[in-house]
């Protein structure tokens, strides 16, 4: 079973290194976000979120580094993917950026949640703790809910906005599973086979459906 | 000696806010600057850094809180001039982003420590405590050194760039003095008189001079 242990901490590399590539994008996502902010306690608790952020990904880096790995090379191939769906889902409102906050990271949690269900314990561990929510998801929901309250029109435009997201996340964890070989083993031999696979993305669906009520949209 | 203590207690309500805006801009600078970085581990460092100074920020809200102050309305006043400074010297490139974190922070911070010496123990240690370097520095005189040697061309633009960047804190602190009172007079009153602020401000200067030889600048 060399090749399978090999190839089990190339995964555990490669997932690391995607979740601290996110962790600094979300930092970068945050950062903007806040000076987007009409209020400056509004700046100040997106810049809190920020930080907090940052703290993860130094967790990430230093596992990195004890199982012997170079962080940078371990996120770049991911930089490439992740900066193309930032690009093409650049918020261009206050509250566009709440919401692909809340249901992108979502997503991104749930998925990394069921993968860490194949990790060893301690790895099992680190990623659960960097997926604790930093207080955003509260944060959203209820600034979210509030502007559908005060102009119901906004409901329906957000709900494009998410399906857009979903889409283009979608696209580019094809293109990450599909150039990661050992990333698609760990998702294919973790679940057991395809049918696993296929249950993993129904419980995934079904929590965004619940995030998306959670914020007032139909999904 | 009842409005001497109600003009202090304003007067540190007024710093602590100053102090306030001062770190959630610094967090906004460094993010911004983190993006122009020619490295993953350059934007991380600085991403780090900007995350360290919300742990300082949420240090001084939570006293302004104590205090019985609004964290909002006591950086209220000084948003305008903050902002100005930060508009009228907006980096174009990396090295300027880290020459003015390093020069502006350093007079900045050079400037609170000598007016932390006019306060109570306690606000004077959790001023300390929030001026304490994040990093920034000693990352700050790297970068541009090799930058210099590797071009020396450079150190010329960039100590005309510094000496912009003075001139325009300057012009907004004293913006902010004329039209705050309880600063000023805490200024006066601290240093003793008026030969007493001079000379607080012959030491910045000195400070500043040794900062931009650090950096292989002329000052």
């Amino acid at each position: 079973m060399q090749k399978g242990e090999v190839l089990t901490e190339n995964a555990v590399v490669d997932l690391l290194g995607v979740l601290a590539y996110g962790e600094l994008t979300a930092f970068d996502r945050l950062a903007e976000d806040a000076r987007m902010a009409p209020t400056t306690a509004g700046r100040a608790a997106l810049a809190t979120m920020a930080a907090a952020e940052m703290g993860h990904f130094g967790l990430l880096c230093n596992r990195l580094i004890e199982l012997g790995a170079d962080p940078e090379k371990a996120m770049s191939p991911f930089a490439a993917p992740i900066d193309a769906f930032h690009d093409g889902t650049r918020p261009s409102t206050w509250l566009e950026g709440l919401v692909k906050a809340y249901v992108g990271d979502g997503l991104a949690a749930d998925f990394y949640r069921e993968v860490s269900n194949f990790l060893d314990d301690s790895t099992r561990a680190l990623v659960l703790s960097v997926l604790a929510d930093t207080g955003h998801a509260c944060f959203a929901v209820r600034e979210v809910r509030a502007a559908i309250r005060a102009d119901p029109a906004i409901g329906g435009r957000l709900a494009l906005w998410a399906r857009r997201l979903v889409g283009e996340a979608l696209t580019q964890s094809q293109r990450v599973i599909a150039e990661r070989d050992q990333l698609a083993e760990l998702l294919i031999n973790g679940t057991g086979d395809l049918a696993g696979v296929s249950e993993l993305l129904n419980r995934i669906t079904s929590a965004h459906t619940v995030r998306m009520s959670q914020l007032g949209l139909s999904s």
